[in-house]
């Protein structure tokens, strides 16, 4: 259960329209389950407005499972599943509703929510072998609710192909940059750009791209104001931050 | 001239409140200017929303002085220089004048400007030696209009000093968090936030935190979901993408 | 040989249990036992309180299987081997009453003592990935007599998660902290306990974790006082110095 | 108030020794004091036995003198000041009874507290010029309530020199092993003793020891079982811990 | 004695303008001159077309003049001495004709000869900063008779402060690219120029530069072709090559 | 088309050996060709002198031929596809008529043009396995129009076998220097060559060769002048900017 | 040819047992023999007493077999070649009289000469695991004319079990320590020795290990004099050189 | 007492030249003597025929006047004293008498012994800078009984500068190459000698030299056979393993 369906359920029990003793009952949930192996953070989506995330690398296809029904159970509308490989994804499927994104190794069992956020998250890469981990952002931030544009193989090498899409660039709520190699798009972005700019490394690249350390010191590095950098390859968390971004609403 | 200032100028030649030469006068610049050794971003505040901002580190007093004189007569209202020594600010204030905070090492030339972010930018220290980084953050935060809420040495060896803050943490609309030494810090915050957390790895510490390292290490590899990372000791580029993070306005 | 079968057989020597001859041929065993590739420390026992164990890792069976007969011949009630692959554990099952623990790469051949020590070993760990290492951890604290409390999946994330054992974690003797990625949890269980805290950072994470890197170096770099480190993955040498701990008598 | 002092109140409480009132005074201190700068761990003392250290790196010793007065007045019979400068321990010393050792950097106010452990906490260093890192764990070791050996310039190099200490060694409840260079020492110290091992890399060397990082990679791939690791150079951390292992009460 | 001048020797041999016996004076020098703590290439000039360059680091004031002294001795016409300091400059400048540039540490003993290249050398920096490195390089350049054009604080973060520049760019015979922090103007010029671009790294920059090298990096995996890479702030280097660039001839 | 098609095109024109339209109709393509995955750089022949390569790794074979097919499509008559593995080669060839060269992983798609440059590139390897690297430059310097030197297993441990090929390395245009190991070849060859050398460290080594990182920092530190340094195992890199040196023609 | 053959040629020259003319054929050979991927040092014999050895890793076995081949041909009696598979092994051996030593990766075609040394050569290494090397190490100093000692499993955890072979190590005239983790064997060794340790560090471990460099390190920053260091897995280069120092006569 | 005064001694007391008494007397010295910061190793001089050498750096003046002092008490006749400032050396010439060489900041009490060895040290540097190593190198030789041959300056860049003493090269027992920036020299001259070659790097160089790391991984990875390391700037080292080498006998 998450933050808006929490405010939805006191609201429908200050209504009238749900029995308090009713909501009791899905409200007394513990705050994690332990499965033993795993234990599922319930109140996630409490806390933090998002259930939690099943990081799919080192754990079984049977461990995925388990978590992901519990979840279900719990109340959760999407299940959001990274790392997936194909072969556990198909054992998921074939106890569950998933949708596969065999690019960015995303799973989601049950609906993407329709975007609600403040605006658009651009999603930036240098190359076309970025293109799984910038696939990994774009279907998380859907699975968050956000509408997403993407614009793939930019780099810095031939700038027209990047200043092509400088509409996209500055009507962006957010944007992620993902680059292997040099990184040196997270700074050009970030300097045309007036929104905040998340930058991914990637580990793309051979010899002194060092797994993708090359990329990410120079993001950490960027001339450019407004870059803030994820670990290598994480498409996952750029998206899950852009998201709470692209979701601000005035507190004042 | 920033975006803000453009739109008011545009709107009084609308209403007839300023005549068309006057403005053309006033928009007229030229894109940057060329001091040989600097070339000043004059259309950054259009781009951008924020005038450039002076790095005082490897400038001299004359050319800081130079750059600021120039902003000042380009317009702006705000000259923020970071990493100010105390002898540049002696000499700077002398023939311009600025406001000086030793601590952070941030010189202010002007006035602040009243925060109108959608809330609060809390700024988070793990221990005491990190605060000179946090009052950078928390300076220039203020000097891009923000409210700013400071805890200081909240580390995660006495948790309880660091839940003694729940309430600021919960609330707040973005939060920085600054830590040295294991960086564990920014973890905690970001398990129990709500809202994007930026995290500034300083070089506080000795021996394996080579100077830093150990702490950027940690908050890249951060296993709470939300959490993005800037350069070691960097508390003006994590307070620069906060601020824009809580100017956010919707464009849907 | 280890020292408390020792002092037994000099009491029975001295009760006149035990003639002198016999006890001297018990007793005459060469310090080491030279089999060309090992050479087998025999005197660990005595001089350390715990025979030699077997690391299986770069052994053929054929030589493990070996070393363990020679262990068994010159009196080990228990031998352990760690970082023993199935394959390996399979051949050297069918010639000795090897218990295989698959989880943790453990064998243990003969009987696991009764615990003896001053009180528990809790061993905890960040992650579901992390429990291979746990468990050489766990199993190895039970092949040297300890008594273990086994918290997995409690991370930082998600502090509740790990607040729900905190009696554990203030009643052990000794706790093991195991993670990977950002390791702090070593930190925060640091600042809780009361006990020696010896940590164990984990090779689980992609990207800046570097194998492990990120946890070793938070890890080293922790502002709880009270930790201690060992290798990457070393969950065997944790528990051989967490039963020393846990084993400690007055010598006032 | 540590956990000894909390026991003997209450028993007081119990024996009518002193009015429930009296004792509510005392015990209803807050759990931290926010000094602005820094936040002194109150409870620290009843949560882990040992009251808060104040780390002197980093600080002014205004702020040095403003935390020791507040722990003294909360209760706190010993302060312990490390990493505490020659001329910061003059201005400490102006104000409090302070005795400053200048080897290892070690400031203390108050009694040094007779040895109450399980027995003797023996300090080994390879060369002349670990004595400082020696001393800062030295002396702390003995302001926690120790009985401390110290065996200096046992390097591996001339092994006589090193076994002419072995009663030390084979009689310690806990040896700190402090070494720069190539940190072989841990590793034969750790072969021959049968207590827990904490090794000390040190930044002694020059070249590639590389501020030691050398002797911390030796010290934590040790062969030897039953050795951990502390960062580089931290003399008190190993005693902390080493202080802790040698309090150790059976909780069986 | 250089190619050039030697070429015109023989030439003059061939016309009779000089004696047989004159020119074997002159050419009869041995092929280096032992100085005992330094070893004067004689031959450099002739092997490679330039006569050896003094690197003035690591050497006393009294060697430099030494040295210096035995070049202008044997023939050649412009002694250049790179990396000297002011101190070094003052005392060499008592005895020789030297003419001293402060910001790139470079004295020239002699006359500049005359630009005699096959076009311009472009000499780009990102920031200010970068504005030492960049003389050294351009004075270098000029010394060895090429013209350069200078175009300084040209930073990605502001793309039209370097397009302002693209006729210099597009015109240049070899480019010199010098940037600190993440080094991403290599890529931008090297995607935008058809000739040659020859990186120089430069240890501007604080936290995860690590003294120039997430500047090399990024460099040495641009992403744009035609880019190579000299050491980090070996601006001489750069422009030595440049210049061999710049005076290549057919050999066809 | 390139820069020489394109001045072929508009002699064609001002000599009305083609109607304007014609003209125009092939130059209208658009700057880039969006495939989704990949944005070919058509202007990239005309802006830098040479069409874009195809980089091949990390491309599916269906990829690389519709890049392939676009580009021939565009009127590139030679196209160049590096890294290209033996199964994708085989997939690619079945559609186009493609040569392969197993050894440097070239695949090349056309014809290769006539040399055309100021002199010849030597290409030197220290040992037999920089050979795969090698080839990968000596082909793409000829797919570029350059005439090129084999000197492979030239190493310094052996100076005869190099100083054999002393007329080859001082009548060159341009130096592939090509080195695992300890690269010390680069610097030697420095040292006698009056033209540019341009370094290529290999992966060729084990142990602390760090997969070319030993090599690629030696040539960084060469102190031999002259010589630049490109990515490990980049002969693809090294040949394009040693083709850019060898077309210079003079633009004084 | 090899020095002892050239002096026996000679001196059968100078007593007239052999023509001029013979000698001066068998002598004629070209100083190296180009094969195309190889250049065959032929003079390596004469100039430095031992003929090339062949590196068997990134070689074919046809490579392999027709360098061996030519060496044969121009007089070598024994070809000695290191890392060579079992499978290239196999191949070698169906044309040539291979002996294989599976252990150290070593094949010799041909005979192993006589021990003709100034005394012995011990190989000690630290564990199981690094036998392979010290194979490698030992067969080489063998086909190179020395008499070895093999002392395994030696390492410092167990002090005795190295004790044991003091004789061994005091009649050596070169000691070979072989170890991987933390290498603290050489600086052990080399304080007991009286002849110069050459240490290998393994890449046995796991962790910070780092695949041999803790164990390269700490032999770097060995406290024992008269220790110096090869690559990290180079038994050959220790024998190399061990056999050129026991061979070492008087040059007085 | 060394070994050969042993030997003297003994004989003496054969010959009756002695009473046994007073033998005694003289060898019945403590195996060291402790000073409390240091113990000296009193039998290293029979053990490895060397007596012990004072390592001044990190010692104050006062400690290495006892310690010298005490070695004079026990029989030394040269007392050398490494890494001493010049301000030590004032200090101790005060009281001893002392040589002292500033370049090579080596000190010596006492005579230097007649050269002893089988043959010469030929000691080579690449550059000027690297002379002080040399030095240390240098005279540590001769004070351990070494005829030495100083070669300086002779680096890669110019090949005739080493070429020169190419007789010296190849008549020396020992080498001992020193060499920072890309330590190329090490794998020439190792090409070229029959003799062990012992490389140094130094810490000449800046940026990607890392303060020696590159030459260090250069001459780990030299090509040439017969070549192995000590520490950066080890110049003691090399000289004490090259003495080694220069004085074995034949132990057949």
């Amino acid at each position: 259960m998450d933050k808006k369906a929490l405010t939805a359920l006191l609201e429908r029990v200050k209504s009238g329209d749900i029995a308090v003793e009713d909501a009791v009952a899905r409200l007394k949930s513990e705050p994690f389950t332990d499965l033993g192996f795993a234990r599922i953070d319930n109140h996630r989506g409490i806390r933090q407005g998002v259930a939690e995330v099943i990081y799919g690398a080192g754990k079984t296809p049977e461990q995925i499972l388990l978590i992901a029904k519990k979840m279900l159970k719990n109340g959760e509308k999407t299940v959001l599943i990274t790392r997936l490989s194909a072969d556990a994804a198909a054992q998921v499927g074939r106890e569950l509703p998933l949708t596969y994104h065999k690019d960015g190794r995303i799973g989601i069992v049950g609906d993407v929510p329709a975007p609600d956020g403040n605006g658009t998250i651009a999603v930036i890469t240098a190359g076309t072998s970025d293109i799984p981990v910038a696939e990994e952002a774009a279907l998380t931030a859907e699975a968050l609710g956000n509408k997403v544009a993407r614009i793939y193989d930019a780099g810095v090498a031939g700038l027209h192909r990047l200043l092509h899409n400088l509409d996209d660039i500055m009507s962006a709520s957010v944007i992620i940059v993902i680059a292997g190699m040099e990184g040196a798009l997270a700074s050009v972005v970030g300097g045309l750009a007036d929104c905040p700019v998340i930058a991914v490394p990637t580990s793309v690249g051979y010899g002194a791209s060092f797994g993708g350390v090359a990329a990410l010191l120079a993001m950490l590095n960027s001339c450019a104001s407004g870059v803030s950098v994820v670990n290598i390859d994480n498409g996952f968390g750029a998206a899950y931050q852009a998201s709470m971004i692209n979701h601000i609403r005035s507190k004042a």
